[in-house]
């Protein structure tokens, strides 16, 4: 297998981004990234967004980007796997590249998700859970995420302040980034006073719906000799899934997809959990860090809780978990998330993030989860 | 790169399947192929479709299908190119196994477009065209093809019987396919009879709207050794995009994406137009086989038209263009269409096709396109 690295990021501020089409969003990031990477060519490109066809009635979203981008006749396609459409497209750029089939391929997420109405992104968002005996009855993400808070708190003991405090985290390393959507610190007490969107969560428990889009160029190892800037290889990519039904998994507090993504990325980087300096993980609602963080073994079972009210967690603890702000304070366009995560990390390692910069930061990790953890994408990335 | 191999294939009868949900077509022709493939494990999954979230409000199918067919947790995403999404899942296949990062994939082709009504399939399969600029002013598929067919019938002075005479031989093909939705035999003045759906196409020159899937299990070379049947080889891939804006092309009776993918596949093969013993071309509209052919290099420009009235394209012809019956005949659920091309050429290439069997034919190719030919999908299979 050919080695991979990332040559170039592109990711711009999320937001509600009346103005800016869906097209535009794709150009924006892409445009970017190439800048970033100084290559002069482009062989493929892959667009990770999960539902472009529900939220603006545009399917065939890689063609339209390719042909935007100047970039037509290349080959473009897109991945879809729920929220985890980002991580997804990057394993899909990473096999095109490993295998020689193209050796430049531009790895695009995006998605827009505010030109329909909240009732209609809420309807698109449950398309990614199971259709037939859940969301048909009226499941929504906020609510399945509201079970799974509610068992995970009722097993390990854990009271609403643990679950706020992963949002008062995220928010204060946002407040770091120039790009984060939301730059404002937060409260516990913020979050516990925000309206109580699916009980036990706030609406600061849950991340925003956002407009947005992110980009990385990867190359094989020859080719990024001659790049820009220092090539961040990537060393582990880990997928897998668990049945998309809430109802049929065995325990609500484990998201056994993690745990399976990242042992495969662990084993395929012959690294361990005590190796990763950095992480971004998927923090759709605050109970998903807390969960996810236990699965990728930086925490024992049951510890999640502790990780950010005792700054384990935080920039300047032991492993600090999305210094970007995470899904909750960068944003979260869907498609774009996966792919948002490994500029940020990928900005770690080049050692650019300034004052949100983890020091030192050499071996970095991203986790991306679509439907509840029915799909999981990890990825590891060293300098 | 890894050499690449067809071990199983398998694939339902098309058709307005009611009683059959999503899930449950996606089972039946996974399950197909792998029992024809005969191996005991699956690595990974990539699905193939197009408008799901559309047309069955279920995004994340891919996870979904490994969900029910019990092979949760292996990695499983899905890839989307508008109707050449089965190409494009295809490729990504391809990738997995020739990067190493799978040895057995299960590539999956699913589209269920008949629980929606007809209005809203029609404005679901206009989601893969220009929705700023066509879509949006009321262009639709049947329109536009329309609008190619004209300019072609202008150009080389074809008459409407020169493109009856496409679905009248797909027709006479898919009487001889026991898994053709259609099987009846139809005449040039019954496709001229017909209702005129957009002048000059009349609803016989058009694909029908379909329910089904298609699947084929990809190996690596070495592990194909070990396989049930005769393995059948990849040598050849391509994929090209094009503007898919129709107002953006210099020339509507070219479909440049499907020449530039042709082109890259016969030169991974190492092989030439005159090479290819039998083809499956995407025949959405009969005008898109005339024009197929023209950029695969059967026939020189302007001559696509007298191929199929000249039985150069029928069995026993010079080419076999569609012997499984094509989109026309075999059906089109969208997703489906491009695996559904693999499972015949690799059908023919075995010699297991029956009464349409291509004597002796030991090389193969598939064309699959979406969006008018802004996305155009290219595989050539060798026995």
């Amino acid at each position: 297998m050919r080695d991979v690295a990332v040559v170039g990021i592109g990711v711009m501020r999320f937001g509600e981004l009346w103005e800016t089409p869906l097209r535009d969003l794709c150009v924006n990031a892409s445009l970017q990234a190439v800048e970033d990477a100084g290559v002069d060519r482009v062989d493929s490109i892959v667009v990770g967004s999960m539902a472009c066809g529900l939220f603006t009635e545009q399917e065939h979203v890689a063609a339209l980007a390719a042909d935007y981008l100047g970039l037509g006749p290349v080959p473009a396609t897109r991945v879809e796997a729920a929220c985890a459409s980002g991580g997804a497209a990057l394993r899909a750029g990473f096999a095109e590249v490993a295998s020689g089939l193209s050796d430049v391929v531009l790895v695009l997420g995006v998605e827009k998700m505010t030109d329909v109405s909240g009732d209609a992104t809420t309807a698109g968002l449950a398309t990614a859970a199971e259709q037939e005996y859940e969301t048909f009855y009226g499941a929504t993400f906020p609510g399945m995420s509201a079970m799974i808070a509610r068992a995970y708190m009722e097993r390990y003991h854990a009271a609403p302040e643990h679950l706020a405090a992963v949002a008062v985290k995220n928010h204060a390393h946002g407040a770091l980034n120039p790009l984060a959507q939301f730059q404002n610190t937060i409260t516990v007490d913020d979050v516990l006073q925000s309206v109580l969107v699916a009980d036990p969560l706030h609406m600061l428990d849950c991340s925003p719906v956002s407009d947005g889009a992110a980009a990385v160029v990867l190359c094989s190892a020859e080719t990024a000799r001659r790049a820009r800037k220092r090539p961040i290889r990537i060393t582990g990519v880990g997928f897998a899934t668990d049945t998309i039904s809430l109802y049929r998994r065995p325990d609500l507090t484990r998201m056994a997809a993690v745990e399976r993504a990242a042992k495969a990325a662990y084993a395929m980087a012959r690294r361990a959990p005590g190796d990763i300096q950095v992480a971004e993980v998927h923090d759709g609602f605050t109970i998903m860090e807390i969960c996810s963080i236990e699965e990728l073994g930086f925490v024992p079972r049951g510890q999640g809780k502790d990780a950010a009210p005792s700054g384990l967690t935080a920039l300047g603890g032991r492993i600090p978990v999305n210094p970007g702000g995470g899904l909750k304070a960068r944003g979260h366009p869907v498609g774009a998330t996966g792919v948002a995560q490994a500029c940020e990390i990928v900005t770690q390692l080049r050692g650019e993030a300034g004052k949100r910069q983890v020091p030192g930061a050499r071996i970095g990790l991203t986790q991306n989860m679509g439907g509840s953890a029915g799909s999981a994408s990890v990825h590891i990335f060293e300098a």
